[in-house]
């Protein structure tokens, strides 16, 4: 059964990516250490003792929809309700309307628990605190003192209504419509797919944001407006009015996170109320939804990363607590009596290190880039917001590509248990494979990476970054450690294949070949990926914990350098020589 | 849906594998050309009309364990009917016994088309195929004289039963007991888990192949005996007698492979019969169990190698069909009106030709292993037998790998949709992952690669195979065609990394460092996968196929070399310095 963390967590939070110098510096407010430490104690006593327990049954029994509505799995309502009461809805959202006012660094550590505990119920809270985010940034007055203090509080959720069945990571096609009322409402027209938690039992409403177009909206992505819609309308008082004309017609059935309810949802067929329509607020201004949900989306990929960091650390104990009970064979050089635990055999022990430099550069690199969205608030704004900007895609393609090659590692652990549904292997490999798709695929983020990230400030920033890379590599070399082994070629290494494969892609791109650098997007966001491994693994490893656990560091570290990173030469050479080969072969698909 | 690639197999058995040469060379007999095409065109019509539409119902239904019995998914003990009268259980068998004695290349491109269709349905006649062979080579003349010709002609099927709770990896520990009895016969005693196929209602009679010990046994696999136990007890007249002592306790509840019943047999516990003990007759000699049983472990191995194969094809098929239908976005250059298929964009594409190299570098190996099986009863028996024994373990792993990551991709390419249960890509990403544990988990075939391959003939095979490989790579770079990019580079360069590599492993096994060699097994599995996959591809692209195919031949080979093998120095790298990192880090698991 899980165990949350918390120690590698807090040490990767203060350490690697940078919380502690931000406590030092007086950047937090007057958050302190000790705060940090113990929301970080409760939360994952939380995921470990609240929500991991109730996995199995949400995987088993799944949504279930009946009669028009979904019933959750067994025990998962109350689940929900000791979460929003414990506070964890409210640990970012604005004090105005009832929230904590915490970091991002915090969300994403007490996330990625809450998702190791259970991906499937941790989902649905995450998208209403995305909603929230969106209200709170852009909706009025009006809709912000109706709906967000009891989102905050965790008495409403929320869902975000995008995809459709023609429009999914190109969302200028969407056909949803909204028309104006004199009232100043709108009535919504459509159907949205694939709208996580878009219908459940946990909460008496619903607060729904839907992308739509209005009737004389331009086309594309500048032609569509965001708007509120809630489940039930809200009367004046407060209260829980008459049932707004939008309902889910069916749920998916799914590989993985079973217990999430993946909803078809109808707006506006006539169905509830007097006339057919939807009725809607305008959240921000027409014609400006697809600004207002760039707001959340980075940190909604962000937050999707952190399902695949959750995921490979739950896989990752899961084989290692195996591995230790499972005997079999004798290894090389076992003096035991009898069979050895299968934690002896050197290439049970390769994998179980594999998974863990994956989940643990996966968690270093998420963090780094929930701390540059803390960072970009105050002074060196603009340098903290291009570093979010930047790590973003790379977070959330690394960690969720970590979730689903550790999952796999850690089926195979348990050999033939691990194909077995009840031994729980096997379900962290299904549900972890959605992270690589939803929130934008990670097809889709390397070219954000490649397109948009890499010219920030004409360069610059990405340059700025290798630099303090290579700062790290040369530390390691310097540190003159034996326990490192050979991490400071090898991280140096990879830092050179990685500024060849950056300047290769800016200049490709300045010459206007937009094909040629995409060709190679994907093998660059993983050669990106593994150098910001190996280089937090040797921050981690350089810096003092004062745990007493800085030889493990620094031999994990080790491991990676030695035996993790080593393709960047070889995704190096997919960036700068692939594209040729890769438009030659095109005809071969027919 | 699925379509059998007849022709993509055909080419690949004749001018890859080398069923040309041995049909040229008069060494299969007076099998011809034509025949070959004949049947393969016939099992591609089987497996594309017959089997791949009952796979879906096949996952959806599973096999149902209903009153001690397995009903099996509708419609298929019809299907099983028909593929045993098409006469495709008796491919390989022996005349003798009413089989039609064809060589294995053409059973394991048989064999991947109906894994193809559905591996949920193969796996059943596949260990019936396997039952077979042991009985052929060790069975008295009374259990061949009754059980073979109703096995061969699939009146009966077979089950093998090696693994134990405690007996996975390591058969040495199984605790299932064996009693004479003065009449020749055995009474036997004991447990078996993740039974394929030991009990459904496909057939009258199962004939299960059990491994068993004897009271005065030595310990260890050296006291391990083999028995044939049929379900129920054969008259001398050949009707079926009364039901021994053998059930099925119970089904697993499976990731994948839903339709494929995996039992708990349970033997002599007194349910059926006079007194309790499960009648068996020995196969082979008393002891000799194992070795009765390596006779087919290496060609079961194979066999789950054709089901990666299988599911990588599949999910090729399918991922290439959907990228073509949904269109998503303006790929660059996207001259066409609307948006541009998604098999535009480039990131799509270079997943597809992943999966098309993985795919058919995986088919290349294992064809290519099947052909070492079939020569290895002429002359140069001893050099096929030793490349047979060579490649197997590269074959099993390198498939099956590919098998998992394909189908991984596959479901990657249907984005959102691929998370969709009905839409079939999940089926595939679960079947496969099966394939890598069973018949020898990946992680033994590497030892089994690195200790007991590597060193036949003191290495003088390993090395002549890799000069073979290396002439390859020297006509490729000699063919000087622009269309094969880099591959003479490339490849030369890949071989010299496994050469490296292997004489690291030689002389690190020589030196009696068995821990430090084990340490780089698998990545040194890898390697060898990777190069053969290049070279394979490269012999391919070089040979006249005369269907005017050879430019796309030497594209899918050119990004082969420049985007998929360039691994092989980060891979050898791996072998021959990672033991001490992983050694080190060892500490780090607890």
């Amino acid at each position: 059964m899980y165990k949350a963390p918390v120690e590698e967590i807090a040490f990767t939070l203060k350490h690697v990516a940078g919380l502690g110098s931000a406590l030092d510096n007086g950047r937090l407010g007057n958050l302190t250490d000790d705060l940090v430490d113990a929301i970080l104690s409760e939360a994952g006593r939380f995921a470990t003792e609240e929500v991991a327990p109730l996995a199995e049954i949400g995987d088993r029994q799944g949504a279930r929809f009946v009669d028009g509505a979904v019933k959750m799995p067994d025990g998962w309502p109350a689940l929900y309700k000791a979460w929003a009461e414990g506070g964890w809805n409210s640990l970012t959202a604005a004090p105005d309307f009832g929230g904590q006012g915490l970091p991002h660094m915090l969300h994403v550590a007490a996330l990625e628990m809450w998702n190791s505990g259970s991906m499937a119920f941790a989902i649905g809270p995450t998208l209403t605190i995305g909603a929230i985010e969106a209200l709170t940034t852009h909706g009025s007055e009006h809709l912000k003192t109706t709906y967000l203090p009891r989102m905050v509080s965790g008495e409403w959720m929320g869902s975000m209504n995008l995809t459709e069945p023609h429009a999914g990571s190109d969302l200028g096609v969407m056909k949803t419509r909204a028309e104006r009322r004199d009232d100043g409402t709108y009535r919504l027209f459509g159907q949205k797919i694939f709208i996580t938690y878009g219908e459940h039992d946990f909460t008496d409403n619903i607060v729904h944001l839907v992308l739509a177009r209005l009737p004389d909206a331009p086309a594309g992505t500048r032609g569509i407006s965001l708007f509120l819609v809630p489940k039930f309308l809200v009367n004046a008082d407060g209260s829980l009015g008459p049932r707004n004309d939008a309902h889910c017609h069916s749920i998916e059935h799914k590989l993985g996170i079973h217990g999430s309810p993946t909803c078809t949802m109808i707006y506006g067929d006539g169905r509830f109320g007097d006339e057919p329509g939807a009725i809607g607020w305008l959240v921000g201004e027409e014609n400006r939804g697809l600004a207002c949900m760039f707001t959340m989306m980075n940190n909604a990929r962000l937050a999707v990363g952190m399902q695949g960091v959750a995921i490979a650390e739950a896989a990752t104990q899961k084989a290692i607590g195996y591995a230790k009970e499972r005997t079999q064979g004798k290894a090389p050089g076992w003096q035991g009596s009898g069979m050895s635990p299968i934690i002896e055999h050197p290439d049970v022990v390769r994998m179980l290190l594999t998974m863990k430099v994956l989940t643990q550069g996966a968690r270093a690199i998420t963090y780094a880039c929930a701390h540059a969205v803390d960072m970009a608030h105050g002074e060196d704004a603009r340098h903290w917001a291009d570093r979010a900007s930047l790590l973003t895609p790379i977070a959330k393609s690394f960690a969720t590509d970590a979730g689903v090659d550790v999952a796999s590692l850690g089926v195979q652990v348990h050999g033939g248990m691990g194909f077995i549904e009840e031994t729980g292997a096997a379900r962290l490999y299904r549900d972890a494979r959605i992270a690589p798709i939803y929130e934008g695929t990670n097809g889709i983020q390397a070219i954000d990476l490649v397109t948009r990230k890499l010219p920030l400030s004409d360069g610059g920033h990405v340059r700025g970054f290798i630099a303090e890379l290579r700062d790290i590599a040369a530390k390691a070399r310097a540190a003159n450690a034996p326990e490192l082994g050979e991490t400071g070629d090898r991280l140096e290494a990879g830092v050179a294949d990685l500024e060849a494969a950056t300047e290769w892609l800016l200049s490709t791109l300045a010459d206007g070949k937009q094909a040629e650098a995409l060709a190679g997007a994907t093998p660059y966001q993983r050669l990106f990926g593994l150098v910001l491994t190996g280089a937090y693994l040797a921050k981690g490893a350089l810096a003092d914990g004062g745990d007493g656990r800085s030889g493990e560091r620094a031999a994990l570290c080790r491991f990676a350098a030695e035996n993790i990173i080593g393709e960047t030469a070889a995704l190096r050479d997919r960036v700068t020589s692939g594209a040729a080969s890769l438009a030659a072969a095109r005809a071969v698909l027919g």
